[in-house]
């Protein structure tokens, strides 16, 4: 069993080429749920969405986020009754939504709503939220602490970030799948998809449990840069390392998951900035052979790290 | 101001040509809330909607329920996801339920959403539910007890009706601008419209005070027959009747309404039925130009009875 953990779009990328290379079921991607939040009454889990959609291969690829072929006529008719619309949810994600809302008001898990939904849309992998503990991240920055959602996407980034907060975050426990996972044997090896350290990762490794298990852990653990020539793909994760006074290298990144992972997979375009246990690669996902490519890739530096 | 007792199509078609001939704010519309139900968990209040969407002109015609220009791809999505789609929802209009359910959850009441919605929609009449408190119509059957909307929608009308409840109607309240206008001097005249008798009035009726209010008022009130040549246009009013061992008759649904209003309605294709304080004309509204003119003979008919 390969775990993955993952944020939105950069690490449902790579979980998907590794859904692809891997055998059925062997694969258990940990997503992160600090972006949960409700809204218009609704339980909304964008991360576990974006890799839900991604890896049934439903996702907008343009957009970055919800599903292609998306119709967004709830939005405007929720605008034309004085409803709040800044956070665009599409005709059929909706539906996502609601179902998961109503399934968690009747007393089911979001584990469970999480694995039959995937199961529901063809995916033989396991997708297991963090936590079925609320967590939910604020950001402290120059304008107050924000709800995650209110900086992410109706401020648009634009506050300077001082801090994280993962409120709750010490009274959660890892998802039941993932407690299991942690003591199994069958664990050959952990991969931190190239998703924001900060925004994505960082809730995962604040669970009580879970940066110990990494740094008491057998199987090797690699992490994926999210940076491509010092900067990020899509997403603030370079802005908010300039804003947390880090340099936007891979060495800030290896540094960031230091005594938690055996090697880094970088970009290219950073190689200048090679050190240590990493490995040089082309990390940038425009199409599914890239998706797969970098998931062989990632498996084979497992594979070595484990043989080393 | 005039007041129309409605409950969803028919009722709401006689409003909108009520809304259009009278001057803005002086009609009242009072929608029945015993179709009410909680459904995906979303608040979903059909003949409330009906009423809004038709005097806002928003209404689909031909389907008759719901808006125009719909689309279902959440209901799709929905099904995709193991959810229950029996009951159809567009997308705009999930908007609708959406909204209200947020609403209700943060303490607004029925009567300020909808008021609210009415606004926003452009309707310049009042639209005010029944009564504020939760009142369920419950269908007693040769199947048993079924909430009103899995005998409507899921089973078709099919099941034999024995009786109908309304649950919570004796702790129910009139909605406050009902009450208010139940004092009221400025009240000239109130329409039962060609709702179904048993499934949208008679809730609106049971509300404790109700009654004895129609029966004492000062102001003439009148009820259109819902039904034409022996049948309901639509929906299960004449199946209904048969079941109750009613005439599906003018002459049933004045002694149904014995005692609470001054005339009736009826179409010309039961003429031959005509008895007592009764105004024939064409009652099928097809198009705008019959609401209108149906509203119109109904106003001159209460000025008559007013005089009389």
């Amino acid at each position: 069993m390969i775990i993955a953990l993952a944020g939105g779009v950069g690490g449902a990328r790579l979980a998907h080429g590794l859904a692809r290379v891997l055998p059925p079921g062997e694969l258990t991607v940990v997503v992160n749920t600090g972006d949960d939040f409700t809204h218009l009454g609704l339980h909304i889990s964008p991360d576990p969405d974006t890799v839900l959609y991604t890896l049934s291969e439903l996702a907008d690829q343009e957009r970055g986020w919800g599903l292609k072929d998306e119709s967004f006529h709830a939005m405007e008719a929720l605008g034309r009754l004085g409803g709040e619309n800044w956070f665009a949810l599409g005709d059929k994600d909706l539906a996502t939504h609601i179902e998961r809302t109503r399934r968690l008001a009747a007393g089911d898990t979001l584990s469970t709503i999480t694995a039959d939904f995937a199961a529901r849309l063809g995916i033989t992998q396991h997708i297991v939220p963090m936590s079925d503990d609320p967590i939910r991240t604020i950001v402290h920055t120059d304008q107050g602490a924000l709800p995650f959602q209110d900086y992410f996407v109706r401020l648009h980034c634009a506050p300077s970030l001082a801090s994280l907060e993962f409120a709750g975050v010490e009274e959660a426990t890892p998802s039941p799948a993932l407690i299991k996972l942690m003591t199994s044997d069958e664990v050959t090896g952990i991969i931190i998809c190239p998703s924001n350290p900060f925004l994505s990762i960082d809730p995962i490794l604040a669970i009580p449990g879970i940066r110990p298990w990494l740094q008491g852990r057998k199987a090797p653990c690699i992490a994926i840069s999210p940076l491509i020539g010092g900067k990020a793909v899509k997403g603030p994760a370079a802005k908010i390392m300039a804003e947390l006074k880090l340099d936007t290298t891979p060495r800030a990144i290896a540094q960031h998951y230091h005594g938690l992972i055996d090697g880094l997979i970088i970009d290219q375009a950073d190689s200048a900035e090679a050190f240590g246990e990493c490995l040089v690669t082309a990390t940038l996902m425009r199409d599914i052979a890239d998706r797969e490519r970098l998931a062989r890739e990632a498996l084979s530096y497992l594979e070595r790290l484990r043989q080393a």
